[in-house]
């Protein structure tokens, strides 16, 4: 095998890996954790031999397609950590989880999911939550954050920022955007001047504004 | 025919109306408009013949199903357009709207649709926008709402509310209150001490927090 089939081999092999992920996001996302694995097979168009050589259990798969999700999350939460300013940091990572989920609608069935306690994923979860009420506690600590501000109001932005839809995928990620930008206003202990993005097109009707 | 058993016919009427109504909303939201009206009758658990009595063709099912929504939505406008402190009649607006659509799932649907041009909807989704226009332009009158707010992030606010879920209908309510509150801040040129509602019970697990 020449190095050059090899690559392209394994780049197939983790094509079909994205493609069977993304596959059982959409399906789980829209019939729940109980669908037969052969379902998700025929939505990413390979065969049952090629899911199970990829994910040999439906466990492994719902927690491999999961996972993805929430160690993305994860890594904005610890980015925003590491910012030496806090309240910036905490503003980014607003910023960067709702232009995730605009791009990404696995991110939110991740998110929401309540998993049967057969699949633990409540661990890193948590993980994820305790950084977050730590990014909090500190923004709060620059005096720049409300003081009344509470973890359930981040879980309320990006719960709230899924229900966002546009003409089109720019649009939709536009209008997470400006949508950010509303929540970071919305959470200010002391307003600043600072402008709001651009209104993207929302629907494909238009009224009278502007 | 004594006045009670009229009464009671009457009302039965009504409820089936209202059956049919809640089912059309559920049918076309999960699956369009083309749904056969056989669908809907069974849904509704009503007879065809029942159905047909009330909704002789599907676009008059259609049409009733979601000027319903709008009726109420442009109802919300009016009273905000009403009240003698425009910044007040806003807020309230926001909240009216965000509260009514946390208790009814049709509302979004009828928000969001965008009907064939065979149905006439547009008049009355044109004359409620035209109404929320005029709430903001009012309102920043009163130099309490910022100046770069426009229809759109109305808009937004509604459709974000929309992806709010919670663990029962009461903390689902209680939800949206804490959400348009913290909109209303977003949307306020200079901010003001007011409380945030109480948080509400996300989800069916804990965190760490408070």
């Amino acid at each position: 095998m020449t190095p050059r089939l090899s690559h392209t081999l394994r780049s197939d092999a983790q094509d079909n890996r994205e493609r069977i992920l993304d596959a059982a996001r959409a399906v789980f996302l829209a019939d729940g954790l109980d669908v037969p694995m052969r379902a998700i097979a025929r939505r990413a168009e390979v065969g049952p031999a090629t899911l199970y050589r990829h994910f040999p259990t439906k466990e492994l798969l719902v927690t491999e397609a999961f996972t993805d999700q929430m160690r993305a999350c994860q890594v904005i939460v610890n980015e925003g950590l590491a910012d030496p300013d806090p309240w910036h940091g905490f503003c980014v990572a607003i910023e960067q989880l709702c232009a995730m989920q605009a791009q990404d609608k696995g991110f939110s069935a991740a998110f929401m999911s309540t998993f049967p306690d057969a699949i633990d994923f409540a661990t890193i979860r948590t993980s994820s939550f305790t950084g977050a009420a730590e990014l909090i506690r500190r923004a709060k600590g620059t005096g720049r954050l409300r003081a009344d501000v509470v973890l359930d109001d981040l879980i309320l932005t990006i719960m709230a920022n899924s229900g966002i839809q546009a003409a089109t995928p720019a649009a939709r990620l536009a209008a997470s955007r400006r949508f950010a930008a509303l929540m970071i206003q919305a959470f200010r202990a002391a307003p600043e001047s600072s402008p709001l993005p651009p209104v993207p097109r929302l629907m494909p009707f238009t009224w009278p504004d502007r």
